[in-house]
């Protein structure tokens, strides 16, 4: 039995306590406060900025323990539970501590009844949990930025990122509960797995936290008992399932979740139980090495095998869907899970600066097979490996290992984002990745773990439509490029103008200027001077200058669209070298109103989300358009392809037309045919006319309609 | 006190015992058999072809255990002591087994007197110690080479390698004896040590293995107490030694021991340590990351930093001395360590198809001043991480950590050889590097781990003087190439013609011809079709067939000696940006009339021992000529160098001249001033006049005649 505490809170400043005010648990302490103190919508105009003051401010929050909740009978315990607090805090009872820990992802369970006995109370005063939190991490000598965060566990997104405000969050951002249990409750029950190589056989087995004995019954997703045997203390059963129905990953087959309980005497839980192995192996053509010497190694595998099948893993980077993480909901998820589904994908990379999620993000994965790529919480920092750093990483990251390894929707293990970069400067000899290898192989042998992405052969970027160092444009640059994977890749667009409008004021909203709130927002000077908006590339593509918001909003969406598929597309062609193809990002914390996200915030699609679902379909028709601007009189050239990760067979007429004005060209027709992968076609060419269009799409129909593609690519004015 | 047994052995061939012969302990099985079977020298003509019949025997030693040592007195008992056997073996005595295990590298000790009691034996008839050692682990499906050894921890050298025949050894290899130990025995005692980053304090404990209380005494080199105290059993003391002397590799300093008695009741050990730290960083220059987007990771750190000292490393890859590992002695090591440190060298990269030496080996590096980069026993091999595979690995690498971590000498763990590479397969995600590197971090977190050589941006090869994929010299090759160390790289050269004469038989020195001899001795099909002799190589650069054995040797001598200080001199002159030159290889196994080795067998250098020993001064004058061979007409041109890892400041006037046949043509002189890293000079020219040469030398001779140098290369005839 567990109950709700209701909660209040305080800022510490300067070591002295000012006014209580209510507090939302599971939540952030700094929402509460702005609320209490009128800072307004956080996401609006420069609101944001004023959460700057609460960097270094301390807080409490008290809950008064319900006398009743302590009246447990004779053999009962009362509890006091804590799926996590962020970052820094101790918790005490009565203004006496109790437990001190440095660390959000480790929970914490506390005996009342062993403190404050089973509610006989001589005197009847009232009880009290504390807790108190201490001002946000920062590195002595750090700039202002993330690299505050680099001696602590704790996410560094909310330190400032390109495409999240500075907002430093803390609080009880986790399940937290009282909790009644008595002598058979059962603490945990872990499901572990093992599948045989030709996957004919699962050896299941639970292991147990309880002193009493438990009945362990597995179920089929349908309900049906499968087997039930009684535990006893300290011991496993292994049960073997012949043929088992295999977790599979979306559009691979099933999400097959067994179910399971477990009972005591006075004690029953419940669970799911998914059985799935993953591993990573080369990618075809990556055993390559140089043919002249000196030689160096080879690159590193990137091609994810699901239950001993090569998987194309199609996907995105997860990032939080909430500045205020601590307010996000166990039903909130579903929604963002259901939207990669519809998309054709079947990973999320869950990106290290962003930490870990809620369980419930993780149960919603399982169930709707998104396979789950998850980082440990370093990101783009040197962590240096001092003896207190160690410390508090090895104790997060067994919480964090612990907690996730019994969800099937996890098919790897990553250190951090970018650490082996110039910018991070964090090596192969670097002891937090070196301790995170040893710890995943300690306790979760099963799974493949890479100290980060990218890897030799990996590839991150670009962000932009053209780079910003060659001028050359998305299409160009990936198809030159020859990576094993591509895990990080986006091209910025607009958020719908009524989004913008939500958290632009009206006088700022056009014409776009360089001023606070626009960069505040990361339209300017989120990452080198003029991204996310770069006005420069709208104009170039759009050839005039941007006259309303709106036009703004509907080329920079147009030139997402494009990029996305021509880069998604790309990869996909470049399979199966390629292995991976997900981009930066998927979704994003508060309204950007320019970003590489394909949901706005709170999940709602851009239209590049449509680009990349289209992109994302197992079968399709696909063409490799060498460039994205073209001149009249110039020859155009597209390779046509039949990509297909489907696996299964697929042969259609595809017939190529382009589309200039009102004038349509017939560049001719592909018999098609694929017997389970890419097929490349013929090359079509046809020499531009003269037009008055400034774009022209390339349309591939097929006659089975399902193939069709098209692109529409800049067309420059003579 | 401890007992020598004398030991006999016998073959057990097809389940069938055969004769005993006299067994040299330790030693090798095989060489005692032959030596039985009069199978003449190993090493001559084909001789060594004679022991393939072995490969799958199982051999019996047996000794018999002397009364009078199983005679102790109360409180004393008698242990059997081995610290290795290879490899796969059962331990008896009076025919029961006591002790089964795989695993050369694991020491096994036995207490006699609790098997068969205090030497009060009734029936007064005579005890006996038995081996049984199993035929050589040959993995099912192999083919007949190396691979046989993928799933083992014996080192896979003797399945075969280009340099080394096929020539399978085991049995009792390493020291084995009886020891009377008393009640305060100490089983270990060994001193750990933590420098502080400015090296101004040690820290220093011993952990001893001791039942009863134990005094410890540190000394300096000198033989002067620093300190002394008592430890009882369980506990550790830490002594803070202020300024303490570090130990430094060859000419970087003092390899400074400081010494150190440990003495209980019954017992005394002594022993030294040396105080090191060591490191990798990144070279310079290394961070660099490509410009335009997809970007990949950086290059792993290839820097070694010694006691917070960047070193440039100099020196050469370790392979075993003998084939019959066994019969090598202590003092054996000696005067191969000494010629190394006479040669300048201050690493050896201890390849792991070699596995790990007797300790003695080690304890003379830490004498010398030699660093040790030291590999677990997996070379170019797949080895799949099985629970059996990696029980066995655990095994080993634990004893191995134990046994090395405590030699100040050793700088570096690394997996193994070549093995992220196509010819091995494995990958980051092997179970087998990962298990190393969670050892090594929970073993000895001090010292640095790399998974494998070459990892990124590091470089192994060529071998040969012109590169066999596209016919560039090796001057070519290291100039165009760009890695942050050259860890492996080599040239072959001849031995000479008396120790050629040694083990071919007169009939086949000359011509040379590939005979069964000559390709048993790796003239020829040692890795392709006519390596190593290369006689194209030969006749080419001489311009005429080779007409005698001598002509062919001084003509592959030559090649060999300016191949290797053309590479060692051009990797140095790369510094910064490179931080290793180590070639392939230092010393070899039995005479190999051709071959990339400084030394022949028996440790005698060959002419370019000479020239790496020239080219490793720590000051020297260095030409960068950027190809081999020139034409008469040509513009001959050298960038003069000036080479300095001395850390001192130098500052001499060179003269640079050009010698072809008896007249020298002056190219200039350059007043080079070092401060203490390399200085690049002036670039001098000439157009090279008509000769009746074949060679021609440049000359750098400096006013500071230790800094001379010269380089005779190919002049061709019109």
């Amino acid at each position: 039995m567990t109950t709700e505490l209701k909660w209040r809170a305080r800022a510490v400043i300067d070591g002295k306590a000012r006014e209580w005010f209510p507090a939302q648990v599971p939540g952030n302490v700094q929402k509460d406060y702005g609320e209490a103190m009128g800072f307004g919508d956080h996401s609006y105009g420069m609101n944001a900025e004023k959460f700057r003051v609460t960097e270094d401010y301390a807080w409490d929050y008290e809950a008064e323990i319900p006398t009743e909740a302590l009246r447990v009978s004779e053999g009962q315990k009362l509890f006091f539970i804590t799926k996590g607090i962020d970052y820094k805090f101790e918790i005490l009872v009565d203004d006496r501590e109790i437990v001190a820990q440095e660390g959000m992802f480790t929970p914490v369970e506390i005996d009342l009844t062993g403190i404050l006995g089973r509610g006989e109370d001589a005197d009847g005063r009232p009880h009290f949990l504390q807790v108190h939190i201490e001002p946000h991490p920062k590195r002595t000598g750090a700039a202002d930025d993330r690299t505050q965060a680099d001696q602590c566990a704790k996410p560094p997104v909310c330190y400032g990122w390109d495409w999240h405000p500075r907002l430093l969050v803390s609080g009880i951002w986790n399940d937290t509960y009282l909790e009644t249990r008595g002598t058979g409750y059962i603490r945990d029950c872990e499901p572990f797995w093992e599948l045989t190589e030709d996957n004919s056989t699962a050896r299941v087995w639970f292991a147990v936290d309880c002193v009493k004995d438990v009945e362990i019954t597995l179920y089929d997703a349908q309900g049906q008992k499968i087997a039930a045997w009684k535990q006893q203390p300290g011991t496993e059963q292994v049960i073997e399932i012949k043929d088992p129905h295999l977790w599979w990953c979306n559009e691979q087959g099933e999400p097959y979740l067994y179910q399971w309980s477990a009972k005591s005497s006075d004690c029953e839980k419940s669970g799911t139980l998914g059985i799935q192995s993953s591993r990573l192996e080369m990618t075809e053509g990556s055993w390559l090495s140089q043919e002249t010497f000196p030689k160096s190694r080879c690159d590193a595998p990137a091609q994810l095998v699901l239950n001993g099948r090569k998987v194309f893993a199609k996907g995105s980077n997860w990032v939080n869907p909430e500045i205020f993480t601590g307010t996000i909901r166990a039903e909130d998820y579903e929604p963002y899970v259901r939207l990669a589904k519809k998309a054709h994908m079947n990973i999320f990379r869950c990106w290290g600066g962003s930490g870990i999620n809620k369980e419930a993000f993780y149960d919603t994965c399982d169930r709707l097979g998104i396979m789950l790529w998850v980082e440990f919480p370093l990101a783009c920092n040197n962590y240096v490996g001092t003896p207190e750093y160690l410390k508090v990483l090895e104790q997060e990251a067994r919480s964090i290992i612990r907690q996730l390894r019994r969800h099937p929707s996890v098919v790897l293990w990553c250190g951090g984002n970018e650490l082996y970069n110039n910018w991070s400067l964090m090596t192969d000899q670097s002891l937090a990745l070196r301790l995170l290898n040893r710890l995943t192989y300690e306790m979760d042998i099963r799974r493949p773990f890479i100290a980060t992405s990218p890897l030799v052969g990996m590839g991150h970027g670009g962000y932009t439509f053209d780079d910003p160092n060659d001028g050359r444009d998305c299409y160009q640059v990936f198809q030159s490029a020859y990576q094993t994977a591509y895990t990080e890749f986006g091209v910025p667009g607009f958020a719908d103008p009524e989004e913008i409008r939500k958290v632009i004021p009206p006088e700022d909203t056009f014409p776009i200027e360089k001023n606070p709130v626009w960069i505040l927002h990361h339209g300017f000077e989120a990452w080198g001077e003029n991204r996310w908006i770069c006005p420069e590339t709208l104009e170039k593509y759009a050839q005039k200058p941007m006259e309303s918001l709106e036009e703004t909003a509907k080329t920079a969406q147009w030139l997402q669209c494009e990029g996305y598929k021509g880069i998604f597309q790309e990869a996909r062609r470049q399979a199966p070298h390629c292995a991976m193809a997900i981009n930066w990002c998927y979704c994003e914390p508060w309204i950007c109103p320019a970003n590489n996200s394909l949901l706005s915030y709170g999940g709602k699609p851009k239209a590049a989300y449509y680009a990349v679902m289209d992109s994302l379909r197992p079968r399709l028709a696909s063409a490799r358009i060498p460039k994205f601007s073209w001149q009249p009189g110039e020859e155009f050239t597209a390779e046509v392809w039949l990509l297909n990760d489907s696996g299964k067979p697929v042969e259609a007429d595809i017939r190529i037309r382009l589309v200039i004005g009102d004038e349509t060209y017939d560049l001719g027709e592909w018999h098609a045919a694929s017997d389970g992968a890419n097929t490349k076609g013929p090359t079509v060419k046809c020499v531009l006319p003269r037009s008055d269009a400034r774009r022209m799409t390339l349309q591939l129909a097929a006659d089975k309609g399902f193939l069709d593609s098209s692109y529409t690519v800049c067309l420059y004015k003579e």
